[in-house]
């Protein structure tokens, strides 16, 4: 199978469009690099609304809540409200508050991670400690050594582990989190990336933050985000989505396109302005092909 | 290949010191756990030494350089020579200094890790950044991953990326370690061992502090300590050993064990106060099985 080239192709273009209702877009490597908007997407994003087109952002990144993803898109001038957004943080705290069964003495969440996580967990009232605790953004001490091995220092409600994007990540809470993996808390991840584009670069992703937890433990957590299906039941039940008419958009072929392909959607499109390129799809052992590929989202427009 | 258990055993003990000259010793697991030492430690060394034995402490851990290490002995009371620790930062240094070919123009290496390190670098008169630097004990900024991405933050004399155990690892040293080895920096570990045995229970060890690299960069680096044969060479090089009358006693079978199999020593001693249990290399798919296993180093004084 090979993937369809729609840059510069207005016929091409028209027949794509013509396809899909709804558009699932991922953010970092599509619509940005950190804080550097690429050329020409609100741009984009207003012709798809133009076009009757529903955008709806899904990201992995769980740094950022609902809440704190609509102030960037409104301050890069993006249009979409709170609801067209879903990040792996809101993904995760639905999973723990509604589908997964949390003992009743041990109802609580060791965050690894930012105030994303921590406001999407207190939105679903799903106790959490750990994530932005400054008592934990400090150096490993020999106290700390004692008390974590007896477990003086550790929460007896704690049952689960959640781990995602900690920019503050340290010995700390690596240990403090393994402590209570090896207690046997729930291993739970918002996303598994391993990295994520930054500034025309790239730069540690919640699954290389997360890993040295998969090394010590010796198994893999239950990830919430793209590409789990856990997170596209989510989303398509919650905007009651024609899967046929809905395509996903994206840079990465291990989360984005293998998210869409697995999840039965109309079509899948890659951009180049992130992690992946051509030769990664067009490898033998590619993870993912997808159906449709542009320079960048800003090329969707038929001018 | 069954292991045959020594402790209380006077006779089969007897044989079994009559086989060997030398024990190449672990140390975290087997002398200690953190800052506690096992009983009769002190009492089974001397007893080693009144047999004629001699006592090589060989130890993954790169926290500490041959001085520390040796002034830790003292203050436990365990008889050795700075000359008899030998260290994966030490042999680290000895590989980097003596082994590796670096480029005229990147000489210096990127330390992920504690003074140990820096200490046996300095030793070896290898140039190195990163490490303890305070700078790099702090938070990651905006500044910062726009200077990671454009390089002006990096070194361009760094050719090498050294990732050890490092108590004091956050997010701007592994995104700079990252950036190093996408510029084609060497990639090189004291040791790769998940956990580090302390306070009587397990903490992130320096392959866990590491991994988040690995699973940026996709390839794994090239180990100096336990088990990699790199070492065993460095050490019984210079100690002169023959090998068939030498023996490794350890906790850990994917190190210590494996080390002494993979080395072809006279024997192997497990002891149970560390990371494995009797169970680990009864189990079909053991990494490594010992020759022979007491419950801890204690039980190899014949009274």
């Amino acid at each position: 199978m090979s993937s369809k080239y729609l840059s510069g192709d207005k016929a091409a273009l028209q027949e794509f469009l013509n396809k899909f209702d709804t558009f699932l877009i991922d953010c970092d490597g599509v619509l940005w690099s950190g804080d550097h908007l690429f050329d020409g997407v609100p741009e984009a994003i207003d012709y798809l609304h133009s076009q009757g087109k529903r955008t709806i952002f899904v990201t992995n990144n769980s740094t950022k809540s609902r809440a704190d993803y609509h102030k960037k898109f409104q301050k890069l001038s993006i249009k979409c409200t709170p609801e067209d957004v879903f990040g792996s943080a809101y993904s995760a705290s639905i999973y723990i508050s509604r589908i997964l069964r949390r003992p009743a003495d041990k109802p609580k969440v060791f965050v690894l991670g930012e105030s994303g996580i921590e406001d999407e967990l207190r939105a679903e009232n799903v106790p959490f400690v750990g994530g932005t605790d400054p008592g934990l953004r400090r150096d490993v001490t020999p106290a700390d050594f004692a008390a974590l091995a007896d477990g003086s220092a550790l929460d007896p409600e704690v049952g689960v582990v959640l781990a995602g994007l900690d920019f503050h990540v340290n010995y700390l809470k690596l240990a403090t989190a393994y402590q209570y993996l090896r207690r046997g808390a729930v291993f739970l991840a918002t996303n598994c990336d391993s990295t994520l584009p930054m500034n025309g670069s790239f730069f540690p992703g919640a699954g290389s933050v997360g890993v040295p937890l998969v090394n010590m433990i010796g198994r893999q957590p239950l990830e919430l985000g793209k590409p789990s299906q856990a997170m596209m039941d989510a989303v398509t039940g919650r905007f009651h989505l024609d899967r046929a008419r809905t395509c996903m958009i994206g840079d990465r072929l291990n989360t984005d396109i293998k998210f869409g392909i697995e999840g039965k959607l109309g079509g899948t499109l890659a951009v180049l302005t992130g992690v992946n390129t051509k030769a990664d799809w067009e490898a033998e052992d590619a993870v993912a092909v997808p159906a449709y590929f542009v320079d960048g989202i800003r090329d969707l427009r038929i001018e």
